[in-house]
């Protein structure tokens, strides 16, 4: 049975539940930061998804990255699957700003996370439910 | 027309071509580093690619990131499309090692490339043709 990482349920907000993926928020408001987990269990790579997960993945991506440009007008985004530190598989989509605090490093490792004031997750969480889905 | 990125082939070996995309090796001794460049025309978003070519680079990378594990008996695979520095589009996937220099940290911005040493890259680019065709 599928369960969320520990570490990744103690760092992110949930949003919403796709197909294939929970749909997560970070919790690092230097960011619009999305990381999408598949509730499949026992994966840490995407090449170890079955091909039609791995279709499915792609469309989710790409669902996210477009739908986080516009609404934030980002000047990037940024994608990626790690999972050096914590190995159940997650693929961030990050909305990446010339002016933001990492640019034009990786936003990864580059420092403590800026919490979200009182009541911000709310508010956010919920917006990105109606830009998500 | 596509042309490659002058960054992007300055940084690079030319190791094979795909269906879509130009496979590459990073000039960097100190991880198995390949990036897959679309040859499409303006593109800096894998959501800007047709879904057709979404689905392709898809599986394009998990061909990459399940070779490379094999082949090298990775601890993991980092798959990322970044682009801050370089817009063209380009996915980077990297075999990655908890005695690698960076680990657990991202590649990207890491520190110094360590350049191949005279002939290497040659025997690198051919034994990762063999590899990844």
């Amino acid at each position: 049975m599928f369960t969320l990482d520990a570490q990744l349920a103690a760092d992110t907000a949930f949003i919403t539940r796709f197909k294939l993926c929970q749909v997560l928020l970070m919790k690092d408001a230097h960011y619009p930061w999305i990381i999408l987990v598949p509730e499949r269990e026992d994966i840490e790579e995407i090449h170890q998804l079955s091909p039609a997960d791995q279709a499915q993945l792609m469309q989710e991506v790409t669902h996210v990255s477009e739908k986080l440009a516009k609404a934030f007008q980002a000047d990037k985004i940024n994608v990626g699957a790690l999972g050096n530190v914590v190995s159940q598989l997650h693929v961030h989509v990050i909305a990446r700003f010339t002016q933001d605090p990492a640019w034009p490093a990786p936003v990864w490792g580059f420092g403590p996370p800026a919490p979200y004031a009182d009541g911000d997750l709310e508010v956010w969480t919920e917006g990105l439910q109606k830009i998500l889905v």
